[in-house]
């Protein structure tokens, strides 16, 4: 959480922590402005301090409003600075940095970068500040890092935006499968009343604008992938394609609060009509671990003993496994989930490289996402919740919703 | 124009780019795949050669689906990096990046680095690859910047998908403004027919629902300010503001393709049932100027030529510009326009600190949007609308909209 900031920098002997980009759609940014519309800024932290919110002077309104301390840019001569290095933009910017980190002390010890912007640019400019000041040292890549380690618990208010975000997902599975529902059949495809093809392209659409009704962003697409596609994991479904009865469709929706905010993370895999006995057993196959995990789930765990656990139990069904052929294509292919808030994947992770501190401890918000793969039969099949892990010790489905492999066409 | 890069590449003696990160919201890596549902990739363009694709294995249709050569990472065994050097995640990644260059026949020479991701995360991988291929030199920011350069000409695909999405933009605008029109008016504010108060809020959330159904995205928000806001260029508005009769509402809209692409960029000024004489004085003064540079524009003049103009123009009505005060807060604030493209702005720019190859080339598309603030009078105007320079020599402003101030209210 937030207030664990000051603590971890103190435990690891961390200076500063710079946090550049833009207001929006920038994960570290909005964690500590809580989300403003700014072109780019550059935010530091420096060790049991107030944070100080540098931005440009057009946008000194939408900074106040985040309550952190300002300054303008405009307190830093630009042109000055390009001047006095014959116009290298890269090292006029390192100037800058410069400057502001001295006007706030900052002249020696670790001092950590975050925020998304151009990787060259970064590169440059970051490389240009380094020379610049010997003293100190910028940080790419922290371990541990403190922000994601800090962002891996979420307090009540990130917990009940997610829960939000939650309802506002599953109102819109639930209209997407009212939708599929009310529609015709001819030669074993959905049609709409004038006879003409649903396709996942329109399906998407009414997504979008659903989510965008609901105050969602969708800014990762929905996967909505029929058939073989449905067996590629991350296969998010032709534009084009028809809605064929009976072939399962993999429905992967992972929408996030307007301006890049906090996610929420879903899948439920749909048979229109019917399902063939062997989509019918794929589907039993993967609720029954689902279920067996969500039984066995306990407080302060390594989430990577539940990726384990799952391969054992897909095993057991004689399933092939990532555990057996890290590079297999059928079967179970991935890892059973991640963490969930600013960004879509953050920690704990569960996969084969996570550490053993990324635990379900009280404050952490994960997905379940079990799935099996058979792109060479034409069909996958995944079922995910996002889960809280409570002070309790208890697990929370933040949003519940049926898990139902066949939706029923109602003018078949 | 993306055929320019191979000369360009020639021409500055780069033996490589190195596009990194997703294929979503990704400037560069969307100009170079088309768009593409990868949640992380890698993209070489070796000098003369075809790009190749570097992608997750998972997502092998979706990079299948942008026509370049694709590679899986699934060729380089991660664990195996692990390993060789005890787990540290930044130097494994930058022993895949040395293979896949060295796979490329990349092995000396400057490579470019491009593509939106955390820039700490760059900076350390970034600087443990340098260290480890010594003959190559990983430039951060090149000048000319290549696909900047590229990307600042449009072909005609390119400039259609703004011309859509300028028809999507002026849609919602138009839209919008019939939405107020129909409103009603209780003690100086714009009410519905509840008698309750139309808020900033609701006007923003209708505008995202227009732009979704036209298929836009609207990942920076819109600009929807009134009053003293209108009169700070980037304060986009508080969402619990009302809308007060006869103020100056500056309404800036900046929507993109869905998944990051193309946008375009416009802005009209608005007041609510009358303007005052004062708001009416000072939209003719940016009116006459946006019109007298329209009537100016000529093929291959630097754009900052017409910054100088508009400054020229604007202190000719006896207002303070940034010519004369750098940082004023009063009068002409800002620059004129930029190129409008997978960036909201690109080249050409117009500031003072760009450069005189930044000229209107046919191609070209960008803003112009002289506007004018008195954040103490509580007012600003500012009128924009995006231009795309031809092949003729002559200047199309891509979607056609009215320049009216004031929008009568049927029920006032």
């Amino acid at each position: 959480m937030k207030k664990d900031i000051e603590q971890l920098m103190l435990q690891n002997q961390i200076e500063a922590i710079l946090v550049v980009g833009p207001g929006d759609h920038n994960p570290y940014m909005v964690y500590m402005t809580g989300g403003a519309h700014l072109t780019s800024a550059d935010l530091v932290i420096r060790k049991g301090e107030t944070p100080v919110l540098f931005h440009a002077s057009m946008e000194r309104d939408e900074a106040a409003k985040t309550g952190l301390r300002t300054v303008g840019y405009n307190q830093y001569p630009f042109s000055n600075y390009l001047k006095a290095v014959n116009g290298d933009r890269i090292k006029a910017i390192a100037i800058r940095y410069q400057k502001m980190l001295s006007d706030l002390g900052i002249e020696s010890g670790k001092v950590l970068l975050y925020g998304k912007i151009e990787s060259g640019f970064g590169y440059a400019v970051f490389s240009a500040l380094q020379s610049r000041m010997p003293d100190i040292t910028l940080v790419g890549h922290h371990q541990p890092d403190i922000l994601l380690t800090a962002m891996a618990t979420k307090d009540e208010e990130e917990i009940n935006r997610i829960r939000q975000m939650g309802k506002v997902t599953t109102g819109v599975v639930a209209k997407t499968a009212e939708f599929l529902k009310s529609q015709f059949v001819s030669e074993g495809v959905l049609v709409g009343k004038d006879d003409k093809p649903i396709t996942i392209g329109q399906v998407k659409k009414k997504i979008d604008l659903w989510l965008a009704e609901g105050g969602a962003e969708n800014p990762e697409g929905t996967i909505f992938a029929i058939g073989r596609d449905a067996g590629v994991p991350h296969s998010s479904g032709k534009a084009d394609d028809f809605l064929r009865l009976g072939q399962t469709i993999v429905f992967d929706i992972f929408p996030c609060e307007v301006g890049g905010g906090y996610f929420y993370d879903f899948t439920r895999t749909w048979c229109l009509g019917y399902a063939s006995d062997e989509a019918q057993k794929l589907y039993e196959d993967v609720l029954s671990v689902y279920q067996q995990l969500g039984s066995e789930l306990l407080i302060n765990i390594p989430f990577k003993q539940y990726q384990k656990r799952t391969c054992e139990l897909f095993e057991a069904q004689r399933h092939l496994t990532v555990r057996i052929k890290p590079d297999t294509e059928e079967g179970y292919v991935h890892a059973l989930g991640h963490g969930v808030g600013l960004h879509i994947h953050e920690q704990p992770f569960s996969g084969q490289t996570s550490s053993e501190n990324e635990i379900l401890a009280p404050g952490s918000i994960f997905t379940m996402e079990p799935g099996l793969y058979y792109p060479e039969r034409g069909m996958g099949v995944r079922l995910e919740d996002t889960y809280a892990a409570c002070e309790d010790g208890s697990f929370e489905v933040l949003a519940e919703y049926p898990m139902d492999l066949v939706l029923p066409i109602k003018n078949q």
